[in-house]
């Protein structure tokens, strides 16, 4: 069945089932807003916005996964924070066109996405459009009485990431060359696990700062830097880069693991003494790698890649949504 | 100068500074997510999506009037819960070539209405899109101790709007046909003031159930009705049309009220014998009128319009954004 056929309304009521019921004391779809309960104090508010022909193609991408993923993007920010994401609100552009059961696939990946993490769908607004968008508000809460901002780094701090960097540009490569040898990079990709559980543990060793990566390694450990007024030294050699070997990629695993994207790992900043603990503690818990690649250093020496002995800029193209990049 | 000159970071700083500073213990733009204080207890929380070609017409609407109308419509929504706007996020799908000025202009109609209703933009995304897109996603707090849901309206209950009904689908009308004489009309199409400060009196006559009309007053009173499990009688007569003498709309004025949509009214219920103070009190803080214009039946009646003796059912083609209407 077409969304056309089945109008805006019931649309609504079919989504609104998959998204389930709101506890007592909320009003979830129905209403003019939604209404929620929360406790007193720091509230969490962050959106994202996915487009098609932009942020996802769907000959490469099924409904399930970017479903899940629409959730994560935004999951993944909060969790940066130190925070539990707890209600989302979600807005569709749809062309009247599209079929109705695609939709509700869309919907069971958003709402796999929301029981992994604890969070759920309070409602939202659909609309005609030319293309598929999606946009997500998401409201969390700080898990403890710390919010991790960006702005704590500070000279002499350790510079470290959980997991993998350019596993999802690796996977988006491969997705459209055809290639399937690794499922792992292609799901790293299209299903990104957003590191709520690492940073849970890690807010409790209190990074000085953090960001998720999603515009890329080096763009967002350049925010840090802004935000901070500092500079960092990172070490190429011990960045921990996707493992490209035989996979022909075009672009080699250090400019993916720079300016690749989407891999929403987390980085973060922590003076050298709590780095060992931080970094044990996360591994055992959730099993994910964190890597020390560098070190945070005073504004005026910039921001520095060491590679092989050579001082190098670390920079990359990232995302910039709006200059076209090559 | 282009948005894809300046870049999306550019972009951000620069509406950042229309949008103002947050006050201490906030963060707003510059963060994985905006952190905001907030009372314990409810939150209301909505979002609407306006698109280019499906609820603007660029040709038609200026940036200063479209900014200030897509916060506008998301503090109708607020309002018509009985709460108080607080904080907005505003994402943006945006073609690179658009002007950084017009967007300028944009945000600075968005300040307006925030300025105009005690709220503040307090961060948003941005990304490349091939038209116009804005997202804006919005939490708010009941400004007393009840929320005004869709479900509390009673059989005996009186049915009353604020303002008039069709002036939006009529400026809508005149604006598309190039006819100037009707400013007032126009405005109410491309500039609809949310009528917060009519619930915020409202609220304290405990009306039964409320509703913000931007789907057309048929349809929106219709989704009390489900809500409520309630039927309807309005009289036709009794219904502040507006007045399209001599403008040459195809449509007439009942049409326009019925079905018109994006009036941005308030539709609610209340027992009689609190209706009359009501309306007093709100058109005596505000200079809105109030007009009682029928009641609320068992369900089992339906939804019926009496017009010069005859009962129709009451129905419009409103606003399904999915469906094709003629």
């Amino acid at each position: 069945m077409k969304a056309s056929q089945l109008g805006e309304f019931g649309l609504i009521e079919r989504l609104g089932k998959i998204a389930g019921e709101a506890p007592e004391g909320e009003v979830w779809a129905g209403d003019d807003t939604a209404v929620l309960r929360a406790p007193g104090g720091t509230i969490l508010f962050t959106s994202d916005l996915l487009i098609e022909g932009v942020h996802f193609d769907l000959e490469l991408t099924g409904a399930v996964d970017l479903g899940y993923k629409s959730i994560a993007v935004n999951v993944s920010d909060v969790a940066a924070m130190g925070g539990t994401p707890r209600r989302a609100l979600v807005s569709m552009g749809l062309k009247p066109d599209i079929e109705v059961e695609w939709l509700e696939q869309l919907y069971e990946g958003m709402r796999q996405c929301c029981d992994e993490f604890g969070l759920a769908i309070a409602g939202g607004d659909l609309s005609r459009s030319e293309c598929l968008l999606i946009s997500v508000a998401l409201i969390g809460n700080p898990a403890g009485r710390r919010v991790v901002e960006r702005t704590g780094a500070r000279a002499g701090d350790v510079i470290a990431v959980t997991g993998t960097l350019g596993a999802s540009a690796a996977g988006y490569r491969l997705l459209r060359a055809g290639i399937a040898d690794r499922p792992d990079l292609v799901k790293a990709h299209l299903r990104p696990v957003p590191r709520v559980k690492e940073a849970e543990v890690l807010r409790t060793h209190f990074p000085t700062a953090m960001i998720d990566l999603s515009d890329g390694f080096a763009a967002d450990l350049g925010h840090i830097c802004e935000a901070s007024a500092v500079g960092v030294v990172v070490e190429g050699a011990a960045l921990p880069l996707v493992d490209l070997k035989g996979l022909g990629i075009d672009r080699g695993a250090l400019q993916l693991g720079l300016g690749g994207g989407e891999d929403y790992e987390l980085c973060f900043t922590i003076p050298g003494e709590r780095f060992e603990a931080a970094a044990l503690a996360v591994t055992e818990a959730t099993g994910t790698v964190v890597t020390k690649v560098g070190e945070v250093v005073e504004a005026g020496r910039g921001k520095i890649l060491l590679i092989e002995g050579d001082e190098e800029p670390l920079e990359a193209p990232g995302w910039d949504h709006l200059r076209v990049t090559p």
